[in-house]
């Protein structure tokens, strides 16, 4: 796109002008005003994105029980300790401590066309294997049932391979990855209790490319924790044709190991409200990520928007009613540790959690808002706010129902009304859980918007009350 | 993100389902069935992103006049030629040929801090220097008026710098293009009125990086061309904060030319429609681009897109009954010459065209389609184009009033209905008219859902007609 000549230039401005939705322009409505307010901070000054280039680059990755989490914890309390919080502190949590050890190696040592190197990560949980590695044939499922039909027989001494793609048909990839992450999740212990020696199993993203991408893997109790490992998708293919053609059997050496559970803690900082002080509002993210990348968008984003939730209510010198809180949860990632407490711990002292508000889909370009809450009081709390939604036009955002968040979640029992910001996810699982979720990956004006998104929402959540 | 136990997995999987609207699930609307088979088959094959890939690496830029043009026309004939087009053609018009020559340089050579070479682009029609350059003093401005006030003596033989920032704090990155452009478009000529022997031109980006940003500037008859230069935001600063300090002369080489005008040509495919072939909608991008980068998104996106409207139309076996034509229009950037030349054969042959749809604002995330037309009839026709916004809500996309494109610009006045798709905007100047304009910075689900929207858009029209 470009203007050439003046004339069309003029045609151009006044193309533009005709863009505007104006609720924000010239308008006397103190809400839309000061939402304005908000959105031009948040995309002057981008305090989120020089906090998440600190945590991307100076902490790096920070899962629970690991080095990184606790620099996490330190970095992150000292950032809220600057804002003028009303208070700052740690609400501590037990964590599991999984460790990944050195490099996991998956090879293709005996197939049609020799062998091969595989691009691979260990899943969170996985098993550690001997040091000589263990090496079998490889059996192909595109789903936990298949595991089921083929029976102990076949299954018995294998590596099992999930290999079903995500549906790349659905329009929002959060679908395609619900659709397929019970292979994931799952599918590991399922091949144990048949009697696989191993898994492998098939990235959650949406492209054919090198990166593996790792994420929790679960095995209850009774279930002998088995090698668990993630392979690109362009490998998964790669694989899936040479069996086609004849028996592979495939080394894979892992130094996973899960330790004893061990302290740690989610951060807190809090303003507290001028009017109604019991009455509590949360914003958070997670503080942990996975042990590769940076964990910028997941959920480097989420954490830094929270952060700067405060800081932009600090600096416009907005005193809220009631009280703000931003919580950065421990152990999202393989536990909800972090999460558990929080709920519980309100539960126990019996504060009244109005509303709690979650940015964990990545730090993208913000296109909605989506709400949830409990049976009894959530439609008629969703009117009240649905009464808002001319104030976020002007920025895109749409409000919906929809999910909110894991860390949230256990408020929803004791009436919070809950919110989850939804922003655009299709370059989401390009990313997410593998050494591509790093600082370059975000846009400085799409976490921007996010932050002032989420902003406005508790800013008008405080002013007017939800009940 | 991530997702832990079973338990929660299921409640997950509510959530996403939840997240569905459900126009299109399970829908006995014939509309919204055809519209999610179009969806499927963008989302599974990306035939627009194989064809951007081949643009992008293999012709590479292909500014009107160059060598470039001449294998983008070739290329594309040559793609159209494979979908089953009812007629493929070449369409003539007569562009401006301008040449950049070889690489620029600005280079301050007199300041408080010393030398420094700053990184540069000359815009297009620059004139070009001497071979050994043109050096004075460096005279910032922040606008047009501001040169007028200075007036002939303070501006006579300076070099006028330009460095009006784009104002970040619009939320569509569109109106901050629109409100600082003018000093690119015009600003050069205005300087050379006044007497200024070369102009520096803050780029046009709301990123502050180390990438300058070309464009086209305009010189009217009478107005002698003079240097001008983009030079990155980065170096712009610095430049700025020395000239705070005190005297900066600055020495500028370009060996920029214009040349006579020669023939070129647009690239149009049409499958005729099968009830009124004389009623035609056009969809369409333009071909050329700036002569940096790989015009990935600008407009390679639009050029591909438009071509994979009728490949999937053939595909999935739809026959119009409307005559569906892709336009790919040459010298957008520079000229319009393929966009003026259309209309005028359109009018010319008294050519019935219903209707228009342009992309040209890059491959991202597709947010909208926005509408125009006359004054006469254009609330009428909006007012059946917005009974489809049900179709078009399960993918996001929103129908709404605004620009179209300039290509298609010129059929306003014959009555056609015209609109643009309207991609989300956040990203688009961090890679506009620069060597960052590469395939690598387009994502393929993005690109794809764009061409899905459009298709969509096309096939309603076609169905239901428009007046």
């Amino acid at each position: 796109m470009k203007i050439k000549t003046p004339a069309i230039l003029i045609g151009l401005l006044l193309t533009l002008i005709s863009y505007t939705t104006s609720a924000q322009e010239g308008s006397k409505d103190p809400d839309a005003i000061f939402i304005k307010k908000i959105y031009n901070a948040a995309l002057s000054n981008h305090v989120s994105y020089d906090w998440l280039t600190d945590l991307s680059v100076k902490v790096g990755h920070r899962l629970a029980g690991s080095v990184g989490s606790e620099k996490a914890i330190a970095y992150t309390k000292s950032m809220l300790d600057t804002i003028g919080c009303s208070k700052v502190w740690l609400q501590p949590c037990m964590v599991p401590v999984w460790q990944r050890g050195s490099k996991e190696v998956v090879k293709i040592v005996k197939s049609e066309k020799g062998s091969k190197t595989l691009r691979a990560l260990a899943l969170g949980f996985s098993a550690g294997t001997p040091s000589k590695g263990i090496t079998a044939e490889v059996i192909e499922v595109k789903n936990l049932d298949e595991v089921e039909k083929l029976g102990k027989d076949k299954i018995k001494g294998k590596i099992v391979f999930f290999n079903r793609p995500m549906d790349n048909t659905q329009v929002r990839t959060f679908d395609a990855y619900g659709g397929a992450v019970d292979q994931r999740v799952q599918g590991p212990a399922k091949a144990s209790e048949y009697g696989a020696v191993g898994a492998l199993v098939r990235s959650m993203t949406t492209l054919i490319d090198e990166w593996p991408h790792t994420g929790t893997t679960h095995f209850k109790d009774g279930v002998t924790p088995i090698p668990a490992i993630a392979i690109a998708t362009i490998d998964a293919e790669m694989l899936s044709d040479l069996l086609k053609q004849g028996m592979v059997k495939v080394q894979i050496k892992a130094s996973c190991k899960t330790l004893p559970d061990a302290p740690s803690n989610s951060v807190i900082g809090e303003i507290r409200g001028s009017e109604k002080p019991n009455e509590i509002i949360v914003v958070g993210g997670h503080l942990d990520s996975w042990d590769v990348g940076q964990g910028s968008h997941d959920d480097g984003a989420g954490v830094v928007q929270s952060m700067e939730v405060l800081y932009l209510m600090k600096k416009l010198g907005y005193k809220p009613k009631r009280t703000i809180r931003c919580v950065l949860f421990m152990n999202e990632e393989n536990g909800l540790a972090g999460g558990k407490a929080y709920g519980a711990e309100a539960k126990k002292s019996k504060e009244k959690h109005i509303a709690g508000l979650e940015s964990d889909s990545g730090g993208f370009s913000p296109r909605g808002i989506s709400c949830e809450g409990d049976e009894k009081t959530f439609i008629e709390k969703y009117k009240q706010v649905e009464k808002w939604k001319y104030l976020f036009e002007p920025y895109d955002v749409e409000i919906v129902k929809g999910g909110s968040g894991a860390d949230v979640g256990p408020l929803k029992d004791q009436g919070a009304f809950l919110m989850g910001l939804r922003p655009d996810s299709q370059r989401y699982f390009d990313f997410h859980h593998s050494n591509r979720d790093i600082i370059q990956n975000v846009n400085i004006r799409e976490l921007s918007l996010g932050t002032a998104a989420m902003t406005s929402m508790i800013y008008l959540i405080d002013k007017y009350g939800i009940d």
